[in-house]
């Protein structure tokens, strides 16, 4: 289905703590997650952008030195290569995500 | 910089009709965009994936043969070769969109 109602859309889970779902084409990948609360991604990186907006709830995001605290209607732009982590809090955070399905080099 | 809110974001003309931010990454294009009433694209494709998300406001837009009304937290998927179009009607449209900035073919 190409539109998503993503207060209402069905997510699956991903792994512990994250539900999700995805829309897979030729070039990206759009993700709609929802993460329990007291979850943690100390920081990782990977040669590929990747950008998103929360929709519900607050989390923390860090991409290279910037760190600030995510709210709905706040967007994210994570540069290839940028080490980044997460965190959220006490209440669940709904964040639609999306990267790249491939990248040309 | 990497973190957008996107209620104050500045936006600037990109055309009439249409204001605009961008974040241009190595893979992906993030752009906020403003459109104002009374606007229309009758339709066009290209070889691309592009999705995004209404933030505020509410648009027509058609994907193939699906035709639905956006309003804020829904989302879209336009996949690769897929005929599109959309229209505004009596107030502005914001949207974030994001497009590959390349892709590998």
């Amino acid at each position: 289905m190409v539109f998503w109602n993503l207060a209402t859309l069905e997510l699956e889970e991903f792994r512990p703590g994250i539900m999700s779902r995805a829309e897979i084409g030729d070039d990206l990948i759009m993700v709609c997650m929802e993460i329990a609360p007291g979850k943690e991604d100390s920081g990782h990186k990977h040669v590929f952008d990747q950008c998103g907006i929360i929709l519900e709830g607050q989390m923390e995001l860090f991409i290279g030195k910037e760190r600030k605290i995510l709210k709905p209607g706040q967007a994210f732009f994570i540069p290839s290569g940028e080490h980044h982590g997460w965190k959220t809090f006490d209440s669940p955070v709904k964040v639609m995500d999306i990267s790249p399905k491939q990248t040309c080099e």
